[in-house]
């Protein structure tokens, strides 16, 4: 029992997310957890400002050790907790090397993603421009078909023969583009990876509560 | 000899150095290497895209390993090679938690410093807005007063007693600010940082080259 971990998080995010599938592959369960709503603005919240002076959502820590970046918590949980749950790192040279640059490529994805999704959020009213959000969208087209690329290439998974730290980031990214709308013919290998992987214990047990309960968004369908 | 590594890289870019030093680190000399200008735009250069679809320096490789993210390539370098040179992620739980904190972190004070420093760069002339402008100092200024108490509360080092792979990453953007001008009496512990590790070896044999040949820029002076 995961009792000295506490994590703060909202439905929905994947940043949240990736740390879930991170802490139930390593079968760290038990742990201290609180849902907060982005919408009622708890993660401006005192509770969140003392762990994470962002005000971001995942807020996580483990004994005193604060971890709010999700990345790189997944790979500390992975580090302390080697030798407990799903290996998440593989051995092979080759096939690490392809781990840790598709998660840290994984941020650029979720930038490129972020400018789209919440453009009118982001960006004040006098500030927008149609010409931007044609280049945004474009921009994460054309960063979607490289993802499209990396799986036709690798497989069922990215990087490996295995379940790997780089699906734990990055597939609560495509669920994400999904939930947005993407479609599925246009994006074969993306929609399989994304398929498929719903049904893995870690991923069903952590599936967004509030993505169960509502419709999707279709703003990327054109995509 | 590193004659199996090859970096592409580009004077005065942060991604660039990291890799740098964590070579320089690692006692990993003799790799081969190409000095690129982004002024001819040679990073979008065939040899460039053919390594980097994304046509962004640095493109590294080991062997057949791409790993063209710069902290991606200098995880993978410490762990490939952890008994070579320095070690650079330390052993206390805590202090690797607060070096992956950091590295991460560091990938958003990179993007709030290009939202200034590459902003004309970047923003189409029709879409800039002095609103714009003015929110992403401030958003820069507060972002570095972030790691100005991160530096009070650890001392020399971002994480931990020594120089870790939390130091390799950051340090190229916190040189970076200064070269744009930011004001040593207003950021102590940004300062004091910057000057102290100049001398570092790995530091002082990769700084970059344009930097010694050219004035720097005043565009942060009075963030």
């Amino acid at each position: 029992m995961a009792k000295d971990m506490t994590l703060l998080w909202g439905s929905g995010s994947p940043p949240c997310w990736r740390v879930q599938i991170a802490l139930e592959e390593k079968n760290l369960q038990g742990y201290n957890q609180k849902l907060l709503s982005f919408e009622k603005g708890e993660h401006k919240s005192k509770e969140v400002m003392d762990m994470n002076p962002r005000g971001q959502l995942p807020a996580f820590k483990h004994k005193t050790y604060v971890l709010n970046e999700s990345c790189a918590a997944c790979i500390y949980l992975e580090t302390q907790f080697k030798s407990q749950g799903n290996q998440l790192i593989p051995d092979c040279p080759a096939e690490q090397a392809q781990m840790y640059q598709r998660i840290f490529e994984s941020l650029t994805l979720n930038q490129k993603m972020a400018d789209v999704i919440y453009y009118t959020w982001k960006v004040p009213e006098a500030e927008r421009h149609d010409s931007a959000v044609k280049r945004n969208r474009e921009t994460l087209s054309a960063e979607l078909k490289l993802w499209e690329g990396y799986l036709q290439a690798s497989g069922s998974f990215l990087a490996g023969k295995n379940f790997s730290l780089a699906d734990v980031t990055v597939y609560p990214s495509i669920a994400y583009v999904f939930r947005f709308g993407l479609c599925e013919e246009r994006y074969p290998k993306l929609a399989a990876y994304y398929n498929s992987l719903k049904s893995r214990p870690s991923i069903k047990t952590t599936w967004p509560r509030t993505w169960l309960e509502t419709q999707g968004s279709d703003m990327l369908k054109d995509l």
